[in-house]
């Protein structure tokens, strides 16, 4: 996918829940982050799943990359809200030291 | 949740449609990995979630411990059969440097 190393961040949440409204401001604020993410410089891909875990990774260049992109993110998605959001959340940043890969997407 | 430096592997997969047999032998042995992580010294946890992809992060203590067990994981699930359940996986393997996290899951 890239040359080794790049980063991942590892975003894995459970989200309280939400009224209809709530959770409609909560994907369009999902939305934005990534669209913030896929537009900045340094960004490789995202992988996001969700069930009753939700589990985001970004994948990017380096972690100067990240750190642009969090300044941003934390903007768009301020600590305030985040909290009225979730129940849980934490975020890893992680050095993607080798890659292995079968197949195609 | 651990000290860090600690390592991922991250797995990220699309499987094949399956015949209800083969789905079955898949769940069974994907079960069997994931008992085998939590038998071995050095695992930490492991979330998993699927949707259209599959994402699975185990986290370890060092990558000696996934060492030992990626020698366990092939033997339960070899090449051969990988490529019979999956159009495409990839496996990384990263250093979590840093972590922030909020509430509890």
């Amino acid at each position: 996918m890239a040359f080794t190393p790049y980063y991942a961040v590892i975003f894995t949440s459970k989200h309280k829940d939400m009224s209809p409204e709530v959770a409609d401001e909560y994907l369009q604020l999902g939305g934005k982050m990534v669209e913030l993410a896929k537009q900045q410089d340094g960004f490789i891909r995202v992988d996001s799943v969700h069930e009753n875990l939700g589990i985001t990774i970004s994948y990017w260049k380096d972690v100067e990359s990240i750190r642009k992109w969090k300044l941003q993110a934390d903007h768009t998605m301020a600590r305030n809200q985040r909290d009225r959001f979730y129940l849980y959340y934490n975020t890893r940043i992680a050095k993607v030291e080798r890659e292995y890969e079968f197949g195609a997407l």
